[in-house]
């Protein structure tokens, strides 16, 4: 061996190369490798390092050693083959493809069928048989050297063959005849001369040369410089290039091509699973031009039947591989001549469940061990499972597709309000909620909706959290969706529906179809949930719930949260027996009519907070207190606060001055949190009066109450004390010295409170990152008006990701860091969560798990996903460690 | 001397303390026994330490030995002032006064007249022979004593007081007779008894005790609590107790008492200057009954004439003592029976004109340093001399108090239409604009304006700091001010005022007035100049200014700015020649209509910036690119809205749908600055554009030009990356080689900008930290909503300050010193500046210094004061740095 190899080979012959030369051989040519080293047949074939695909860069031409090295390799591949490279009685053909260290698919240039020419592909005519389909081998040879190597537009060509099909009025390209290639191929090449002043080669070698060159340039193309930029691939890395020779499954009735899995990637049962057809190329079977057979089974025409003997090779090799790979692999393989030879092996692509599947059983088997079987499947997969999906196969007209806010497929008919929601679902119908945007005050609507469509919005704005805190299917930021609330129609998709007409949604993907769709119900079964016990086992994470009821409290339990991370108050005060309340509330002059109005919601707030604190039993519940601002909870149209006025008899002007006291610029950094608190004390004083006596009244039932009190939007150690204060006062006044256990503490959630934690820390014992207000204020982004530049963002790669779906490292997530260490630095024991919509995000679970946190709290349907991830996070980090502590 | 002395003398007989021992003596003990070292005759008297009021309030109560210490001591007095305690034949009184380290005005309790009983009263009206003062100096004492040492609700005698006053049918205490007084002293007493159920302490010893020990315990009252909590003093640190001798200046014509300012105090001017009144008590002067005689000069009844003896004595003093504190003294003085005692000398308030002229004359006679003479004068003062103001001697009615937005003192008739401001004042009348709150739309409005009040926005609204811009007088966030534009008039202060009314605005007060007050023109004058001089040859950092226009920047440099560090282009885009297109360029549905627009734009730009070049030659011009959200551009009302339509020859409901589509819930975190040029980099290609034309054109006509381009709301590397290189590709573009120098660089507004700090300088040539935003984000606090709760957070103390006015620096002022250290760390020759409202506001100039920033920028009429605040804050970090090379 060469102190600097240039080439090596892949064939059983001479396997030189290995899957862990993926750095110098590319993932293709060390995968190709692997198998030859296996034993597995391979065509044989070779594989340039990148390493002289950087000299090649470098100097800008290929030197002669290595041409001569590359000839001689060919030479050998045509003695292992039994054919030879521009012999016209058995030419051998090669591919050459590119293969960098990672994949980047379709960024660089692949040619098949090289070798061919006037003379060969006579041979290969007569080797097969087939005239028309060599014919259009060549010709597409033509087409695709042509602008691989040649530079020449590919369009030219592509029109000059959507003339020849016109002229002879044929309808597709099956159309075409092998007398029509024939004629075709001259064209191109005439075309060829003129456009680009040279010829088409014709010699086998000089079309090698031309090919190996443009591959490496490959690397250099626009294209495959963006992906990199976007997949932070060093430019330094070049790519390798494969030559191998081609096999054909179309030579007679001893030949066939197909594909497999070793297990199903549909449900992940352990079956050997695939089609293949007899007599034809790899690409038949993709293009569905003729219906495949089955590998296995009784069926006459199966594999198994036809070709026994090479189904047992087949067997024994999708064994080899499946051992070997310790994961369900997706092969390819072509039969020539009676003779098997795998082209690819890869892992399968695979639904959630069949990934569940395939991870437990193969732990069960012994393949794999407990952290690989978790680490196998997708947590963001898990959410295909939660939520009733589409039947896919019987999709009707698309009239939009925007932002998969809420995962899920429901039809419905169109409402266009809140009120009207609610009225037609108790009338028996089905409802899709259309809005411009939610607010909470259509939360009683979106609750009877079977699923929600808003014009504005991103994946985190109102109607999309609070729809996946429900587990209901939402799609938002439809920007070509125009509402017209007069006409009580929407304009979408060029259609005009009507309300009460029927549309369906697909919260997974973002579609929205006329009519209904039908649903498939999910089916968990117990390997998800044996699973997921792995999972926990594994994890060090806690994962809560974001949970407002104790319906959504109840389904969080049964996905395996571990306590509420967060309770939010204000959705409470919707409820039709006590919004009037909160408005007098609002409108109240002074403390003592202030505090009449509170009076009235506190029954309400007490048997709030029981139910909770009963389903809870045992496990931590944090409520927050009043957040968000006032306004929000006053009606908004003139008819509205019209009844308003008359219901609690007052002045119409009265209300409405008031209303514009309280309108704001930029609610969002308002006359919120404890903002309302300081201004109003009685709110928070009836908030925590009603959580002790729901706690004692629980405990008297021999619950297990365990309340966190949070305060919200807190910048200042002062206000936290300030507030902590009061409800200490409270707190001891109801409780009478019960020693019912209970803590106070904070959000941390704008940017002052994680830079001032260690201050903060001294009056709190918890901390609960609100990383959605965080990334609000710490990026100044509105998530309710970012739709409107995101997709730009992302697109120029400005923002690498949605930062209210993954959280923000360098920037929210420095906070986070520093509110962490601050914190601790104060208070060591100080108990650290996260509560934004992040807490359900893998990406930001692992970061989380990063930071020391004790736990993340997610909205229900996300448990299990958060689970998951918390496990992966936990297995990640000790891999680290365990090379950390290796170096 | 005891190691631990409880007792400490002041007089010239035995002067023990001294001014530095403050901490032990307080403040006025130490500034007595300082005067009295100094040979300065002060009526005899001790001070009891601050450590033995610690001692007592730990033991809760007073020693024998420290009780014997203090009558000893009191006998000492006795004996110097030939006076003896309890003795009717010629008594001594005293005082009893808290001292604390820092002065706590109002906050402690001070017994005057003790010693006086039924027997001692007698004695003092034979030496006196005035029997009303010394009954009414009895029930005073009675009164005071029976209030703050007994604990009698002070109330109670007050009414009988009153009672009494209603039976006789008097108009006011000057009625009140000596045998009235008697008559009241007998009530008094009989209800202290029936109150606190004990009797009046007849015994001079047993009040004496009394008193020290309330002066001590109310060290601990609730109101010295709070001032403590509120101004950072420790409870530790506890109070010194005075008892001094009272003198007695109304004992006949050889008595009298005065006071007097070693120099002018309203101008500075070197002259003694004071006012004094024969045969009378201190507070005689000041509660203006009698009208005082000078104390110099030729008039007849000067003191000059009157006692020269005493006034050489009085000469002699003054000048001792101005020499000695090395600053103007404000002396309090009185004259028993031809011999004249010092009761108090401290550094004299004065006028802002009066600062500068004493703080320029002394360091002139060498009596101060230059660093001295710099820090006698409070930057913020100087405000007072830049604007015309109020005479406050001929003040109307109030109407209501709030924010002083912007200082100086203006009259006008009411308008409520930016419209109406500009016609009106067309017409030649004065106008005050009177809105809910302003917006950029406004702005011809504010300029036509006398000045602008609002009835919404802090102290950095967009009202406030546009008006201070543009040194126009405003009073903002008037919560009592109700508008009625149907109507055309404003509801305040009980009032109605239609439109076409006067009211008169005091932007220094914040005070609103009806109808005309007349104001006075500010004079700076000669020593304003030599003085500002004095200060920049100090400071180290260098002054801009936020200019928008070339009169701004005019301006400006007259006050001595050195550079532009803001120049906002927004507000040149509300000019009536243009608003057309740029609202055309907004409703604009594609590029190339949107590039039409902007060509209109192009040349009225070019002109902007050439104008400013011009005045700003040799200056740095820094140039923010556009930054407001698109809908600030866009009409309001309907009515506007249509005329719109007809010129742009645009369909209504088009506009009205793109106004929708604009319209955001948080504008402040929307689609705004830099992501404007990321979903239309049209705008800034023509502002970068214009730049260049002008650069060059003012090039051309020797204009020293030095541009720096500035990109707001950066949040990512990315972003200024992005925005940079089409910046670089237009310069390049109209440069054409041309060696202009010009920069390129960023606000850092957003934490995530300070917190990747060192990523983002690797594309900026400078930072400029714009803290308005920064402090929005960081604090999540919109400042246009504030009001509405800033009142109650700095009442609270959960804010120390405004955080507008002055930067926090806890949670803002981190996140400056990150950017800045971040950002060296990547180049270390990143120029860094400020361009918020922070920039004019002293104590956060001291910060700004400290973090190590190169220049601030502030609006013009706050040039003087950050050209003084950073001399200042050159001078303490030397001496801080100084203290610290000592240690």
């Amino acid at each position: 061996m060469d102190s600097k190899k240039s080439i090596y080979f892949f064939s059983k012959e001479n396997p030189e190369g290995r899957s862990g030369m993926k750095n110098l051989l590319g993932g293709k040519g060390a995968n190709l490798a692997e198998m030859a080293s296996l034993g597995v047949p391979v065509p044989p074939g070779f594989t340039i390092t990148t390493d002289v695909c950087c000299e090649y860069l470098e100097k800008g031409g290929m030197s002669d050693e290595l041409w001569e090295g590359i000839k001689k390799s060919v030479g050998q591949i045509g003695e292992w083959s039994g054919k030879s490279f521009g012999d016209p009685a058995c030419p051998l053909l090669v591919s050459v493809r590119s293969g960098a260290r990672v994949s980047m698919p379709g960024m660089m240039d692949t040619i098949l069928n090289l070798g061919l020419n006037e003379k060969t592909l006579e041979g290969l005519v007569e080797l097969t048989g087939q005239e028309r389909f060599v014919w259009d081998s060549y010709r597409r040879f033509v087409q695709m050297y042509s602008n691989v190597v040649m530079g020449m537009n590919g369009s030219v060509l592509e029109a000059l063959l959507e003339d020849h099909k016109t002229a002879k009025s044929y309808k597709s390209d099956a159309d075409l005849t092998a007398d029509d290639f024939k004629e075709l191929v001259i064209v191109f090449k005439k075309q060829i001369l003129e456009f680009r002043g040279q010829s088409f080669p014709e010699d086998p070698w000089d079309q090698l040369k031309g090919a190996v060159e443009a591959v490496f340039d490959s690397w250099n193309n626009s294209r495959a410089k963006t992906y990199r930029q976007l997949n932070g691939i060093a430019d330094s890395w070049g790519t390798a290039v494969n030559v191998q020779a081609m096999v054909f499954g179309n030579m007679g009735s001893d030949c066939g091509t197909g594909v497999a899995f070793t297990r199903d990637p549909s449900t992940g049962e352990k079956l050997f699973f695939g089609e293949y057809l007899i007599d034809a190329q790899g690409e038949d079977v993709v293009a569905g031009i003729r219906t495949p057979s089955p590998l296995c089974g009784i069926d006459k025409g199966s594999l198994e039947k036809t070709m026994p003997i090479v189904y047992g090779e087949l067997c024994d090799i999708y064994k080899k591989l499946e051992l070997h790979y310790r994961d369900m692999q997706d092969l390819e393989f072509t039969i020539e001549k009676g003779r098997l030879w795998m082209l690819q092996t890869r892992t399968g692509k695979r639904t959630a469940q069949a990934a569940l599947k395939i991870a437990w059983d193969m732990y069960q088997e012994g393949l794999i061990t407990k952290e690989e079987a978790i680490l196998r499947v997708d947590p963001e997969s898990l959410d295909q499972l939660l939520h009733p999906t589409l039947d896919r196969t019987q999709l009707t007209e698309e009239l939009g597709k925007a932002l998969p806010a809420s995962p899920g497929g429901v039809s419905g008919q169109v409402v266009l309000t809140s009120e009207k929601a609610s009225s037609e679902v108790q009338k028996g119908h089905k409802v899709i909620l259309v809005r411009q945007e939610t607010s909470p005050e259509d939360i009683e609507g979106m609750v009877a909706a079977e699923g929600i469509l808003t014009a504005r919005g991103g994946m985190t704005s109102h109607a999309a959290v609070v729809a996946r805190g429900m587990g209901k299917c939402c799609v938002s930021g439809l920007d070509s969706l125009f509402i017209d609330r007069e006409k009580g129609e929407i304009q979408l998709g060029g259609r005009t529906i009507k309300e009460g007409e029927f549309i369906t949604l697909d919260g997974s993907t973002g579609q929205v179809f006329l009519g209904q769709v039908p649903t498939k119900d999910p089916d968990l079964g117990e390997v998800f949930h044996s699973f997921m016990s792995l999972a926990d086992e594994v994890r060090t994470l806690k994962v809560r719930t974001n949970a407002d009821t104790p319906e959504d409290a109840q389904k969080a339990k049964e996905f395996g949260a571990e306590g509420i991370g967060l309770c939010r108050t204000e959705h409470m005060f919707f409820g039709v027996d006590r919004i009037d309340s909160v408005r007098a509330m609002i409108l109240a002059e002074n403390s003592s009519e202030r505090k009449q109005a509170l009076s009235e919601l506190l029954p309400h707030q007490i048997d709030d907070f029981y139910k909770i604190f009963k389903v809870m039993d045992a496990n931590p519940v944090t409520i927050r207190l009043l957040d968000p601002p006032l306004h929000e909870f006053l009606p908004h149209t003139e008819t509205e606060v019209i009844e308003l006025a008359k219901r609690l008899n007052l002045e119409l002007s009265q209300i409405k001055q008031r209303m514009l006291g309280l309108s704001e610029f930029n609610p969002m950094l308002g006359h919120r949190g404890c903002r309302l608190a300081v201004t109003a004390p009685e709110i928070y004083e009836m908030q925590v009066t009603a959580i002790a006596r729901a706690a004692l009244k629980a405990k008297a039932e021999n619950v297990d109450v365990r309340v966190e009190i949070m305060v919200p939007l807190v910048g200042t150690p002062e206000e936290l004390k300030h507030i902590r204060n009061s409800v200490e006062f409270v707190m001891a006044n109801e409780l009478k010295g019960d020693d019912l256990p209970w803590t106070c503490g904070t959000m941390i959630e704008l940017p002052r409170a994680a830079l001032t934690a260690d201050e903060i820390a001294v009056h709190a014992d918890f901390f609960s990152f609100g990383t959605n207000d965080l990334t609000q204020t710490t990026l100044g982004l509105s998530r309710d008006d970012s739709s409107r530049f995101l997709g730009a963002y992302l697109q120029h790669g400005l923002y690498n990701q949605d930062p209210f779906v993954s959280v923000d490292q360098k920037g929210v997530g420095k906070l986070v860091q520093m509110g962490v260490q601050l914190g601790r630095a104060t208070r060591a024991d100080l108990k650290v969560g996260i509560c934004g919509e992040h807490g359900g995000d893998p990406k930001s679970i692992e970061f989380f798990q990063s930071c020391g946190l004790d736990y993340v709290s997610c909205s229900p349907y996300r448990v299990p996903i958060a689970r998951l991830s918390a496990a992966q996070a936990q297995i990640k980090e000790q891999i680290k460690q365990n090379e950390r502590s290796l170096h």
